[in-house]
């Protein structure tokens, strides 16, 4: 079940995703930090070797033109690059100043075309593409809803004249999106940064009108998912957090684009939702992207601390420390967001799905979508993709072995 | 549904049980580090105000003959100790040389009068306080199995001498328990040390032939349950593990108690089959009590280090500090470790009862027991609990509200 | 040699100050804390005995006509407060609005009288407690420099009134203290915050003009003199630091504050400057006051981070976390400061001593003051006081016993 | 002014600081990590480029008659290896079973040949090789001085029969070291490891006889130059230290030879001395190397937790963790130790030099000599440098730039 697939910004994430994918499918690296692809591939199809890499888009002029091997020699310059990335080649994308403020030299398609033009020439492209998942990996930009899709045209229209002020990047090509759908074959469209669209109903709706999906918002790699789990195992216990801090700092481009106190304020809402969702309650925290520091890369550094009481009003205290590349993370799960995406869309789903959204996303949409404990969030998918059939067996002892060992058991007892 | 209990060992753990618990009761504090008693008590009957500390056995001089106020007043010279305390007196213990290498000036029934004697005035006692529940938390002892319930009774009618050795102070003390069990009451024996009891076949058959229950091995409290709860993190996103290291020390007896290697045998065990039984593969690991130092006194020094390949060949690592009162942590548990233990004796359940040891215990019992992932073993619990009707309501998303949203979510897909 | 002291600012500092130093003096806890206190009182004259406080201002009216007493009792309700701090009564001091922002209700002496008639009510207090030297410790203000006594002056005469906004409260404090020094006798200002006064030419040749001292600036407590040293140490070896991030989050009212990007730019400076000044190159860095959490309290979480390169191209990296209470590790300074200070007095010296300030300040006046590492800063204080004659004996093993030493191997060898 | 070298076990240590030296000499990486080689070379002579590996010996079968080119490629597969390093290759060395549990297929001279012969091939291997220093990084053995000068000559006759067991192979190269003194010329032997040879004054007697030198004992890499450190920190301060707890967790053959409880009982009593050399107290400590885990290879995980008093009875309490990279560290230090041991040898010191060991070794020879503060080491150090003329200039702010800055400031004031 081959599951073609578009690229949205050719930036550390999908080149990652590019070269992390190839390297798998030549057998140089295990599935490692792709949920169900080890030790074997769980997921009955599309398999990991059957998704391809097949249209590019940037606005940087370092890399329109290159190819993703070229690209990937960039980032990677000590890695062997798979040969097979010679064969797609970044197109120039839609710009609308969404690089402002940051240190790259960016030309976009509507700057040489009108805007509609530009968003009919990336249909075209894809068409020839046969995109099947289109995965929007932009840097990071303020994008607070489309609200009514009447209003998203006529900006397209108005090259991007947008209520108060620009059309977000991320929006136009989600219109593009929209529109391939209509005239090519449906879509999905896996939005894997903080701007609304898994969770606009506008959008939501363009989609399901079209047979399409749209899956996000904000893919849940990073240090929040951790801190969830590491709160879920206070709550268990009933120990009664005081307080919870948690920094991150890193030299990638994405924590650059975070000294931009829009930009950052769309993180800070997302991180600090898990702890009242978690607890019950609104533990005091202080839960924010803090910082840029060029030599991290894109290996940020976390700092967390927690204090809790327990038993007999003792006062405990954790502290975690972790050095994490942040881009590996997140393509590790986009594999798997693409695939679950492909098979949703085979049958027939859409609109958006919240089992998918819930594990992968860290801002589930639909709007009604709550935010859960990853744990039932990684049952919650196993479930579905059971009710797909799309697991050839389950990965690791989940709700549903569960269920059958409680039958088990009371027959035992 | 009075609660009555015995408490074997009037340590830091026992001291901290009672003294906690009479504060919840008399409001001074929250029921925080009880897994069911907070933010209201969740399981029906019994309440937490419905447990009463009815006995107390030690072998310490220093402790022998005073109230569990004024023990309460060595421990924590600076807390208000409720009044309460004063109507419990420790009696002298069963020593065997169960505090052999440790700097206390010990002494047992079994120094004035045959061990036999010993336990029977132990089951008299206990029989003038009506104990529902004995809770073992003497010092860590090396105990690797009755094995025959024959030679159990061989060594108590021979004062102690027991196939290679000495028998073990807690071995003595489950065998009055049964004598308890066959000549006054049925009686729940709850196991919070590693010595094997709950996971000793010939243990459990000689509860259950006296309606009777032991729960155990080796109270889950401690970093061991956080280590779990971090690798199930991992795992569930296919991060693949190269090594994990657990380090602890603290300035407690316990922590004294494991400088003899015997001792510390028994307790790595325990903590090292986790890795395993949550990765699915044997991560090389380093997990160990370490060290004792003093001044650290009950708030022991944990320090972690896992290193994990994620996507693309990317090497993350997680480091985890933790300073963790280890006496209340453990006290919490046993709250709710007395109640279950109850319910289950209520419904005549016998031998063991794996739901409550999978939650509260390292090494659940019975001998077949599995280690399972910390979230799954509170789901299995909730629906013990359920299946007995003893919760008023669920705490907090479980597998069963799961469920009803599985159905629910069924439906409106 | 009774040393009389006047505070400025009754805060968590000024309090934590007067409630050790009558702690010590009364033999309730060890001068832990005192750089040359401990293990036995090293300076000659004054004693630690020999320090009284005799006057306090704070603009906070929940303070205000409360003695230092009531307020420790405020601070610190489970400590045993000395009788002797009933003896003084917090005054009202000059406001300034120093507190905006802050959810403080304020009221100063400028709001009920004229700032110059503030000033002089101010100055007949201190001439009635006899006052020797002066410490201020109110909350961090914006204050970049005085740059003329003229200006001071004319500000003062106004209101309030200065260049493009407000005098801060300081400046106002200061020039009181100068106008004590020309009327009553000479005082030595400890300024230990970080408004710009010991650096500050203007302030500095006042304080000349009076045969007064002005040491500053900003208290060289937390987290930068522990980077300042770990610094050391990598570049004793060669170590090439890559980058140094350092976080820091408090819930006291100074992290309150700093909250303000105002305030907070003066804090970053300060410790910015270690990096270059220690390592000889400026390595990337990251080191700021990052956040505010309540729970944290006077108990700061600081978490630091660096990576450098070793022999043959290995990267290591060290990551520290700390949690420090703030204001007893400025208290404790304070009392060698206030002590040096006096010294200072006694001996005729004035304007400002660059080798008092180079060990307790983080901002070393004079203007031409550089920050040096804190270990030659430690040893440059102790051959100050030995030129001074202020020693007993010396404390540590220093550059003296080392230039001794020398001069006794070089005769063995 | 070429300094030829040889060394004594082929390991991690040696073969990196083989590698390295190359690596610098060629200009491919710059002398990070050598105390005074950057940014510049500050000592006169010999210049880093002047020290030529001529010899090299181990016992381990995969690695004998192998040249450093290939050894090199075994250790650092992904690296460039130098050709240079084709010119030497290794010779068997003396074994007596210093090896003896570890997993290690070894053979020695002494095996084929009397040890006394062993002994003499080398000598004149190393004659072949006009080696002017030595440098003994065997892996670290049991071997608690040589007490007299006859009854190693013996031991040596007798084959290694040694007192109660096997003499240290250690001890048979030093006496060959000696031998080499005797009948070729005086020679300096760098003891980096942690047997007793610098501190045992019949191997200094030796060294003196021969006009020769023996440098050590413990080269001063690690975690515990930087506890030092920190506590020094503290010390100024005057913050009470309850309690110091560190541990250690490496892969490398180093700590896996420190499973065994002899080996690593000698590494124990060096690290656990600095707490009350450096505080001038005894606290509390726990401070052992603490395990091994395979996959931390040589990049060791040190985790630290030191807990002390600060003014007015607060508690505060630092977290160092730390990955380093052992091998480096030491290699690093041992460029800059065979300097000056080369230094020494042309000024014509003998026996040992203190001002050496005291910056380079944890356990600074002769054995009157005391563990003093690194800092202060590293100030000796420098005067040493510089009364033998052996600097350019001062590498950083010394306590001679120190002085002369006093006697200015001293002007000024």
């Amino acid at each position: 079940m081959e599951t073609r697939v578009a690229l949205l910004g050719q930036g550390y994430v999908a080149t990652t995703l590019a070269v992390g994918l190839e390297r798998i499918k030549a057998g140089a690296i295990k599935a490692y930090g792709v949920p169900f692809g080890f030790p074997e591939d769980f997921i009955r199809a599309p398999k990991i070797k059957d998704i391809r890499i097949v249209h590019s888009v940037d606005v940087d002029v370092s890399k329109i033109g290159k190819t993703l091997y070229e690209v990937g020699k960039m980032y990677f310059p000590d890695l062997e690059i798979p040969e097979t990335l010679k064969e797609v080649r970044v197109s120039k994308g839609i710009h609308l100043q969404s690089t402002r403020g940051l240190p790259i030299k960016a030309e976009g398609l509507d700057e040489e075309m009108s805007l509609r033009d530009a968003v009919e020439r990336l249909v075209s492209e894809w068409e020839k593409a046969k995109v099947d998942v289109i995965v929007n990996v932009i840097t990071t930009e303020k994008a607070p809803g489309i609200r009514s899709w009447e209003k998203l045209e006529e900006a397209i229209k108005r090259n991007g004249e947008w209520e108060d002020g620009r059309l977000p990047a991320s929006y136009a090509y989600y219109y593009a999106a929209m529109l391939y759908a209509e005239t090519v074959k449906p879509v999905a469209f896996v939005n894997a940064i903080p701007v609304t669209l898994a969770k606009d109903d506008a959008a939501v709706a363009a989609a399901a009108q079209r047979n399409s999906l749209v899956l996000g918002d904000d893919g849940a790699s990073g240090a929040t998912p951790l801190t969830s789990d590491l709160l879920e195992h206070l709550a268990e216990r009933n120990r009664y957090v005081r307080g919870v801090v948690q920094f991150n700092i890193g030299g990638n481009l994405d924590f650059l684009a975070l000294l931009d106190p829009e930009r950052n304020k769309a993180k800070e809402t997302t991180k600090s939702s898990i702890v009242k969702d978690i607890l019950g309650y609104d533990a005091p925290h202080f839960i924010k992207p803090t910082g840029y520091l060029e030599p991290l890369g894109d290996k940020k550094f976390v700092s967390m601390h927690i204090e809790y009481i327990s038993f007999n009003g003792a006062v405990d205290e954790l502290i975690v420390n972790a050095r994490i590349n942040d881009s590996p993370a997140l393509a590790g799960l986009l594999v798997d967001a693409i695939r679950t995406a492909k098979i949703a869309l085979e049958h027939g789903e859409k609109g958006t799905v919240y089992e998918i959204n819930a594990f992968f996303m860290k801002n589930p949409g639909p709007s009604t979508g709550k935010s859960i404990s990853r744990i039932v969030a990684y049952q919650l998918l196993i479930d579905w993709l059971l009710r797909h059939e799309a697991l050839e067996k389950i990965p690791r002892y989940s709700v549903h072995t569960f269920i059958e060992d409680l039958a088990r058991l009371r027959k035992v007892a």
